[in-house]
């Protein structure tokens, strides 16, 4: 679930969270899912995976992730992103394009020492998307963490990404397959509402 | 529905026809949705959007489009993309990097022909992502096509992308949040086999 806190009060925040609470309604699986693109341009690159989304904070989407990780890479080389939800309770698909950075430090702590003590063993155990000799190899480093490490110390490579849209795009699916498209683009501090073609 | 026609018998291959059998048996809904990434060099912008698989045909996957659209132009200016299944009712995340290209205009002929009267008017009258001034024109163009225009004639402005994977990474999601993360990556005419880390 995601966790709304002081949300900003324009028009394309406002329809995302009733569009989130209609799902959540319908039984939504994995609401907070949703999947970031990238572009590592040392690479030439374009990747993408799915993350879960823990906080709308302000104007402000965060998730967690390992600073390590081929997505903080990409991240760092172009901080633009796209990120897209799909709900196919409601046959909802929510586009957005946003740039992105870490959170800060202080709050990374914070927010570190509030979680389970195993999602944190496996916060500090994985070394993100690295080779590794074994599927065993992965859960003995991690329940050898477990037992001998603090785990509510927050450790350096670890942390929160915060993304402001730029650019929403609401559809909705309609059976004749005639969907329904809204942007809204900001632009300066106001948010342009356009229709496009499906 | 996916139609797979002579699918390439490599490992990876095999594996996305078991995983998506499982995902049909457990009635994931929207089975064929995938987001497909790309990078448009010219804006410097990552975007991303669903689009449903239509074929898997040896190795190419396959779905249809307006050629004229802002993902065809992406395509264009970089032919690599990043697409992504995620399925809820089995909990697991395909990740597929790729070339992308058109499909033969003989190909697309042939499909546009098998295609409902409903589908090819919305095909012939819908100019993909360009604005409008309303849902109502869109339905409006939409009606005025159904009834005047050879709903059988394939324009030259719609067709076929096929993207040929060189990477496929099957994520499986487990209850304790250490995921199986296994990777097949194209080496020459061979898919190495490597395990990484959550």
């Amino acid at each position: 679930m995601i966790d709304f806190r002081d949300v900003d009060q324009a028009k394309p925040y406002k329809l995302f969270k009733e569009l989130y609470k209609i799902a959540v309604l319908e039984n939504q699986k994995n609401v907070e899912a949703i999947s970031i693109s990238t572009f590592n341009s040392e690479k030439s690159e374009v990747d993408s995976r799915f993350v879960n989304i823990k906080l709308l904070k302000g104007a402000e989407f965060i998730f967690f992730s390992n600073y390590k990780s081929p997505k903080s890479e990409a991240f760092k080389l172009h901080p633009q992103i796209t990120a897209l939800f799909y709900w196919s309770a409601i046959d909802v698909q929510i586009r957005i394009k946003a740039k992105i950075k870490k959170t800060p430090a202080s709050f990374n702590d914070e927010y570190f020492k509030k979680r389970s003590k195993h999602k944190n063993a496996l916060a500090i155990s994985s070394n993100q998307s690295q080779f590794v000799q074994s599927y065993e190899d992965v859960v003995n480093k991690y329940n050898e963490v477990l037992e001998t490490e603090n785990l509510l110390k927050c450790p350096n490579f670890w942390g929160g990404f915060a993304f402001t849209p730029y650019y929403f795009e609401f559809w909705k699916g309609h059976e004749s397959r005639i969907n329904k498209r809204d942007v809204y683009q900001l632009n300066g501090t106001n948010w342009d509402h356009k229709i496009i073609q499906p």
